[in-house]
């Protein structure tokens, strides 16, 4: 961890300015939390008006301490803190916590005058959490730079889990349930306004303390997406795990766009494609946020997340497979070798099976359960275990149960989950260290989570980072129909041929020079994009006279649409074998998304589309394709034979590459259709709007 | 209730057969429960071995106890079981418990001797509950002839909710949490193998009980659909509600149907459809079933559900916000003069808005939150309240906050819940009586639940029992397109003008008849359902050659495959404004159920349909169109004007009629495409295939 994170999380000395006597006021808690959460650093508090706070000695101000304090919590009123924020940097104070509000919150002059608090603090070095901030603490260390009320009433204890928020509340929400559940967590963190330090760079930071297992992170807006990508990646390659809360989804779903496809993409697209391109695991609230935790530190392998199922209830089975199916967790086959194994030691069962019901044979009957464990443990495809125990009482002998399920887990190294209902069935399993659900849906979607976030990791990885294009593109706004199809052949999408003609007569020798096949003439000016409501579509002209007469009539209407420089566009008709759509959305933070789907008409009200952050390969596109609803066309369906997904691939490789090359030119791209043709016989754009920045 | 539930629920008698002594056992458990929880009644211990047992008279046999009791625990094996239900029976008892397993769940032979144990009681007016059941309890009487372990560690205590379940483990599940959140519960039965008196017919009995207010029920099959309805409409009647878990959905969701409807309807769609219907809402999983008790118990009425979020936390609110949206709970737009007033209670706030973020202005300030929700409360379209506490300890007065918001809420009558992660914060809520939940999650579903289910309540309906037609349908199997097309038009759906005809000259005068317009000409012929892969659809023929040589082609074709009086069919080229489809696939314990949506090849790719339980009427349609993703269509889209929605929606209920009338008959219709017209313009069904039970 870098010198100013240690300011923060292990400082030799911290001041408090504005301090407070009274440990309930936020001047007062940071002090009381050291004083009693272990801090053997030294306190400083700073209040010209006593002379000992909460038992320290207290000083007038800062430079009469005589010593600089590593790090500094600003505790005074927002007017105040730009002068203590100055004080702060000339004293050389590494890192402090403003925690007063009324800053950029607030609109465009709190925006300046925070601005104000970065410059002073940045001029003499020193990096600043918040404004509006409720601080940072390490339970490790005891430096708690924090005013949240949580830690006087659900005591803090140190353990491998870090939570970083840009809120104060979500910061202390998972900490409370973690707590309550008796789990210990090093850093607490709410960087509110992320005027400097940011919630990602906070990431990094703890990400790169070897005891922390888990970082759970709550952000309403990613400000800082390349240090999120680097904490992430030193997760990663310490076997660490982020899950993150992105909140505002409601709010930013309905980016206003003038593309299809940026219609369709919209931000939260971008983030979850962000997120699971660095192996972050996005919850959808709270609950998700801590549900699989317990997992996450025991760290076992979740394999390929093929999970058996045990209760001794036939409706929990019934239950947990509904449960599997609605979270794609999948249950394994058991193999034959090992149904004829269960076979020997549960005799009674005429099919044992997945889930495995078995009954009053799970209580007593002595060594049932482990042999029954250890026979699941050989099956190479049983990778993770719930035990569902829906009742227990005299006659069930929990604590055994707990603890050949604890040692079959450990011994094994797979994933072992237990529900129950009863609190009392609960505690023993937990005392025992089996990661315990109320509910069978609570156990299923932690396994499955758990699973899938294994499975996210394997896949994240860090792109280089993608040079900018030497050659700018020109122009701005939208594209007439022959610059779009051009760029994008630049671009390395194959486009239908075509003509760009000015009259009737290079439209005559552009049929011609197609072959003389049928044709499509359209009307070409980037003022008019919807053409076929202006009549500017002539389909199917197999003769010269017909494209001449479209041609005509295409030039005419464009100039009573008041087109300075009418133009048609003469093209090979193509009939693919199905109509995709393919387009960017280029987001602002995050760069060229790529959309690929069912095009035509109806593109978005059918909304089959997959999205995909540029860069990526082919594999990933096969993949994402795969998820859409028509992906059996590409293994041929019915009548229709096998599609071509390979060049459809390559187009949108080829056009993600290029977007993310002209990511500082590119707003979008719409390619509406994009004929698929039968596989081997490629694809073809056959209508497009780019979309450039600027006016 | 009736005599029969009477003696179950209230006996003034209890026999148990197979009775021990100690009460772990099977046979000791019930006499323990009643001698401890309140049996007023008497209790018979049969046991030939025993003078006394748990310090009541024990009985050799049933006669030796000298009178018939009301009700009889047969706690026996099940070998022994038969005789003791003929002694019973030709005793006079009412009502008996069969606890035994090894019957229908065992397979055909079990089977049979179950239908012998039912035989034999019926034969002395006895009904049974089983076998294979953990039984029945009510602990407003003591009357317990169950023998779940869970009663010994959760004690019971009345209440106003019935748990009905097929499931042993099922019924203890959602009462150990209720019982453990404080809440008491009535009446606990699990039915088992459901032989005679099944969970159907207990769910009515409870719905009878005038202080039952809520009934969760855990189905594996809904064996007695009538008697669910029944229940379901006593309930509503008294204003109760039934939230029921139907599971098994995945293993039956993969139902083999030969017809497409069939495959894209399944069985879970009819079960949904038949729950809506009767107004019992489905519930996941055990978490779902008991979540929004709270607010059931309270019976506050939720309006339209249209909810305000009131926090100290911003975040809060932003998450609330985005839950609301994923369980489609509507935020209140709140009125400008709502927003006045808030704005003189608040005066920071420029801009109160919903989620209204109080920040510390919930704290201290007095009566600041009262003031705030009785505001709210004035505003007619604030139906529903959550407040978040994220947080709270020193200078939060949350005994207050608690007994506001209970008071508002009661005095509004406005459901109202709130969400704490701290248990010290939960408990004060809970004391006051607010629905209170640990996150903002399961607090949004709970509010979407309960109003989601008051609409569905207000929407349930009881149809008239629908009368079979008189007249049956001739044949069986899969019927040919002529057929299909006739049988449709009988039905009051619009088919496409067509001719049926057994050679080319037929063929000639038909395209005459027709009214020499293009045509197409399709080989007919019910043993070749898939014609276009046959190369038997001629389309757009606009001459009487054409024509003939088409019908020629079709009838060798259709002779080369073995048909032994090959006809086809010549029908007018229609080309409606879109394709869609119209099927319907009888259930046979539902009914027949209406599948609607996008037509095509690839319909059962892109599966936008919704699914109707005949009868059902054009609003019931409109309603459920409204979900399909193509809904936009129906009020014009793009450049395509709107479509004839009341056409579609008058075939569909013409369809659902008449495949009720004769659902002893249907199997499966398949419409595909049925051309959907522009509005005022119509439908036709163009292509379709009716398939006849039997053969």
């Amino acid at each position: 961890m870098t010198e100013i994170f240690n300011a923060l999380f292990a400082p030799a000395s911290v001041a408090v300015i504005g301090a407070s006597d009274n440990p309930n006021k936020v001047g007062g808690r940071p002090i009381h939390y050291m004083r009693h959460f272990g801090y053997t650093g030294q306190v400083f508090p700073v209040n010209p008006g006593r002379t000992t706070i909460q038992g320290y000695r207290a000083y007038p101000t800062l430079q009469d301490i005589g010593t600089t304090p590593d790090a500094v919590v600003i505790a005074v009123s927002g007017d105040a803190t730009l002068e203590q924020v100055r004080q702060c940097a000339q004293a050389g104070v590494k890192a402090a916590v403003i925690m007063a509000s009324g800053f950029a919150e607030t609109g465009e002059a709190g925006r300046q005058r925070q601005q104000q608090l970065v410059d002073a603090a940045n001029a003499g070095g020193m990096r600043l959490v918040g404004p509006n901030a409720q601080g940072t603490a390490s339970f490790a260390s005891g430096a708690v730079l924090n005013f949240s009320t949580m830690f006087m009433e659900v005591a803090p204890q140190d353990g491998p889990i870090a939570i970083i928020s840009q809120s104060g509340a979500a910061s202390v929400m998972p900490y409370a349930l973690l707590r309550q559940a008796g789990l210990g967590v090093r850093y607490l963190v709410a960087t509110g306004n992320d005027a400097d330090l940011d919630a990602c760079a906070m990431t990094a930071a703890v990400a790169a303390d070897p005891d922390i297992r888990l970082i759970l992170v709550y952000l309403e807006s990613i400000t800082d997406p390349a240090a999120l990508a680097r904490a992430a990646a030193v997760a990663r390659e310490r076997g660490a795990s982020i899950v993150a809360i992105k909140a505002g989804s409601s709010q930013h779903g309905a980016r206003a766009a003038a593309s299809h496809t940026g219609a369709l993409v919209g931000n939260d697209a971008a983030i979850d494609a962000f997120l699971a391109r660095h192996g972050i695991w996005r919850a959808g609230d709270i609950g998700e946020l801590v549900r699989a935790v317990p997992l996450y530190l025991q760290g076992r392998a979740p394999g390929q997340g093929r999970t058996v199922v045990m209760s001794h209830s036939g409706a929990v089975g019934v239950m947990a497979a509904d449960l599997a199916e609605r979270h794609a967790l999948p249950l394994t086959v058991l193999q034959p070798s090992t149904l004829d194994r269960l076979g020997t030691i549960l005799p009674e069962f005429g099919t044992a099976n997945n889930p495995l019901d078995m009954t009053a044979a799970l209580l007593g009957k002595g060594d049932m359960f482990p042999r029954v464990l250890d026979t699941l443990g050989a099956d190479p495809q049983a990778d993770m275990i719930m035990v569902g125990i829906p009742v227990a009482g005299p006659g069930y002998d929990v604590e055994a149960l707990a603890s050949d399920a604890a040692a079959f887990s450990s011994r094994l190294g797979k994933p072992l989950v237990a529900s129950a209902p009863q609190q009392s069935v609960r505690d023993v399993f937990v005392r025992h260290g089996v990661p315990t659900f109320v509910t069978e849906a609570d156990a299923v979607a932690a396994l499955a989570q758990y699973a899938g976030h294994a499975r996210l990791l394997a896949s994240a990885g860090f792109p280089e980072p993608h040079p900018l294009s030497p050659e700018s593109l020109n122009g701005t706004g939208l594209q007439d129909e022959a610059r779009s199809l051009s760029l994008l052949a630049e671009a390395g999408v194959p486009v239908v041929p075509y003509r760009f003609c000015a009259n009737a007569e290079e439209a005559v020798a552009a049929f011609a020079a197609l072959g003389g096949g049928a044709v499509v003439v359209k009307g070409c000016a980037a003022e008019v994009p919807h053409k076929s409501e202006h009549g500017l579509v002539h389909l199917r002209l197999t003769d010269a006279a017909s494209v001449a007469q479209a041609a005509e009539a295409c030039l005419d209407t464009l100039r009573s649409l008041g087109v300075a420089n009418p133009r048609v566009i003469v093209a090979a008709m193509v009939k693919g074998r199905h109509e995709f759509a393919l387009g960017v959305s280029v987001d602002p933070v995050f760069g060229p998304l790529v959309m690929i789907g069912e095009g035509g008409t109806l593109l978005e009200l059918r909304k089959d589309v997959v999205t995909l952050l540029a860069p990526f390969d082919v594999a990933d596109v096969k993949a994402a394709c795969a998820r859409l609803r028509l992906a059996p066309l590409f293994d041929g369906y019915r009548d229709i034979p096998a599609l071509d997904l390979d060049a459809l691939a390559a187009s949108a490789v080829a056009l993600g590459n290029w977007a993310l090359r002209h990511r500082d030119a590119v707003t979008s791209v719409d390619i509406n259709p994009l004929m698929v043709m039968a596989a081997g016989d490629g694809v073809l754009a056959v209508d497009a709007v780019v979309e450039l920045q600027g006016a």
